[in-house]
């Protein structure tokens, strides 16, 4: 399980199934970057690397992780895996998939039962992602809020 | 616009387009009072009575509110309304729907383009919303966390 | 928000959510003034510039704009959020995606609730916007209505 | 072909498939007759009565009518079909069906090749045809935009 | 109305709605000269061209025709605007499209009302048209049925 | 595997995959009747019966029968099943299911591979498909080409 | 997690997410009663009771379970966790579902990522489950093959 | 009908109906040799070369073949006509598709009828065929399951 992180402690962990993700997700890691959001990411299939996940998932909050990014395609479980081992809101990335689309992936992972969601964005959604766990930081703690006070002005006037 | 609420100051703040919606949000409302969460709760249609719903979006976070749940059917653009503006977190619940079962519901929310996410729960995942709601606020209020933990132990004791 | 128009004091306004529509979108232009409309065309998203886009939309009609033509895709909220500023028809355009080839888009405009529609072409139909636009106009004023009478004998030479 | 009409010239010309889709159409006559506008109503298959089809639609604008709404299910052509043989707008409402929900309805109806669109509502929107066909009348007839913009003061009231 | 035909009376008309559908016809074509099967084949779309299109078809059975073949895409009208005229059988080829793969082509000609069939080949199936519209030639007429027979007997053995 | 036969030499074979498929293909047989034409009728699965639809299929030809009609649902092997075995034309009527609406039925029946093709009819088309049987012996046989003329006048008068 | 077993050691494990998917998957334990196959079967979910799922896939195997056989619903993923904690091969019975028909359930079972299969059967297929995994015992027992011979030849007679 | 197969005595038999399968299928055949499963394979279409298809599938036992799998695209009737002819558990690979992406062939395949199961893997999913097969294979045969653990540990460590 490869992990990289950010110098100051992540408050976002950024997990995905497969390394084929990553050109896509680091649409997700530019835009923490950009707002200023500090996050680690690591690359563990919820099916090959069980334990793995599981160990990084439980762990997550008491390493000082708020907000868990998880990525996956096709049968997409990895969201609702992770969710099962932390009290943490999950934000799930349904990957594009080449043949149905990648409403496999949407439906696997936002049709979760009742008693553990995990919220999914658009497939591909990696920046808005980003955007959603820096919203979830600014919730209650206002450097983050501001920071997407200044994200909105910015839009408005592009 | 009708507007129900707890008497603590609400955290999450509900909207939903439609009475027609209530029903299956009663789900939302009870998860969020099992866990000891205030909310306040609204009913005002992004096309009917915009108005309204962007004066109750951009004055939500100023009122308190850390989190807002909409949810609507169809073509659902509530969630993506609401999050045109406000700075806070926003999330969809599509809800089901008698000709297309809620996939309408479910892609007018969930696609949400770059710049603005709205993060989907199931269809009709009313009280799912209630619990990632909660998880968000427990991602810094150490109650809350406390909640989600305590509904993860009495889930697997079930 | 840029604006160009025709010369003419314009009849049909066309807005869309993205630059990245413009390609398809100049189809619908191409059309407006084969057939002599004259139109104005702005881009602004309805979530990232949700005044300017309220602001267009309650001023069309005053500003002698008959007929709207709203282009968006994905969650394509623009028609929705266009037609509940407005007592003008709106007609939507859902743009193809990348990943559902368009039905998010098509959904997500057509299935507009009760009291607020948006009636909708062909996905990426950007032409026969333009020609539905005409008829819209030629509804009641002559020499439209003679510009689609033209059309169609020209299809049927054709 | 049956046909009723109001006293008053018809404005709207309402033409469907089938006598079983009267139930649904009628939500979209009792909404014409609310907004005080005149139309006429035919029952008539594109595919069983043809002949009868084309002289309707041929001869609807010289009757006076400005606007036709075709409702129609399954592979719904009758909205193409009317809108091949008239320079009028057709608006097409999707009829629900019982196996594909109305999905079915809704691509034969919106999907309409380049020179000949039809607008669709939504699914079953019969209510929604009709405010739409008062839009596209009140592009130009001052009364008929009066009609609306009251309609969507009493619905931002309701 | 572009018309090529074999030099026999043709027994199997082919019509298809516009010039881009003819690549992937070719293999109808094709495939009835290598079965022998005289045809005529026609590009006439059912919105643009509908009297050329009726006339085509009324008068198809009087000239010899037994079988139409009718291609078409997107809401793919002409299978069923054909049908409706004549009692020859008709058989549909959805085309491919490149938004909603064909699915769209396929609903709106293979759900045809009570009344009035038009039986479908798959997607893009214009070899199989060919084959089929033989299979019907060769109910009855025996030199068609062994062209069938000796079909089949090449494809074991290949 | 029961066989059920008109009086007069079968034109007409009819086999479905299910006993409950019987109550929606009583709209065929009726139809065939009021139209006509002689059938015979079989219950048996290309699955659990193969053996007996083979021979079924491949003596059909040799018994008098000139079209076959083909009813399954789910995963609808069985009109390609009969297709294989002989050189008849094989009308596909895609049952409807209760989980997917019968979309899985038609796509089984009407994505026939190149080499066999299956002609399908609308979701529970079972009406449909006897008009287009006699639509087929209409081809080359006079009378059952009346009939459809017939047929047709009614429709157009009711 | 409630257990219940046959007298015989189990070579069968069954495990669903929820108590509500028993009434179905009594279809897969009565047919394995029929075929004399022992089994187990619990009720536990791979998000409510990680844990335990764990646990009791990795000792499966062990306890001298041959086959898995796991049914769930939605976001449908105890297949997959499952799949990830044993060397067992796992059937999925993907349970149909109120809002999409059991297509999520579907789509979240069968596109498993390349390395952990789950091989599924019909949406609430629960009887095929069992025959499938007799199979799999009879590929190698003997008396379980024949216990399947024998099922093909009363469903050939029946 | 082309054979190819390893030296040892085959365990598992790989069925493709066309030879434009193979370049996917290798992946399958590929693994098998990783895992050490010895496997013959056949290129047969259900429809085009139904004898052979039937009598390789009801000899496959016979020859000592434990699993079949089957490999199909379009209207996926490989596996369930293979199905009908042995008492062996068949596994379904279904196809991508260019139109349609694979769901026709993934509901031609995975939604069998009541008695004669095919489980299915993955769209495209040849590998995990592969492995499926060798987990049914190492449901008795000890060194098939330590492949499958060999695979596992692997898995994890990579």
């Amino acid at each position: 399980m490869e992990t990289t992180a950010t110098e100051k402690t992540p408050l976002v962990g950024i997990i995905m199934g497969s390394k084929s993700d990553l050109p896509v997700m680091e649409g997700c890691t530019a835009e923490l970057e950009r707002l200023g959001v500090p996050y680690e990411l690591v690359i563990a299939s919820a099916h090959r690397n069980p334990a793995q996940v599981h160990e990084w998932a439980e762990t997550a909050a008491d390493r000082g992780i708020k907000v868990i990014v998880a990525a996956a395609g096709k049968a997409a479980h990895l969201g609702g895996v992770v969710a099962a081992f932390t009290p943490l809101p999950v934000i799930g990335v349904p990957m594009k998939t080449s043949d149905l689309g990648g409403l496999d992936s949407l439906l696997s992972m936002v049709q979760m039962p009742s008693g553990v969601p995990v919220a999914c964005v658009a497939i591909n959604g990696a920046k808005n992602a980003a955007i959603y766990a820096t919203q979830i930081l600014g919730a209650t703690m206002p450097e983050y809020r501001e920071a997407i006070a200044q994200l909105k002005r910015e839009m408005a006037e592009a």
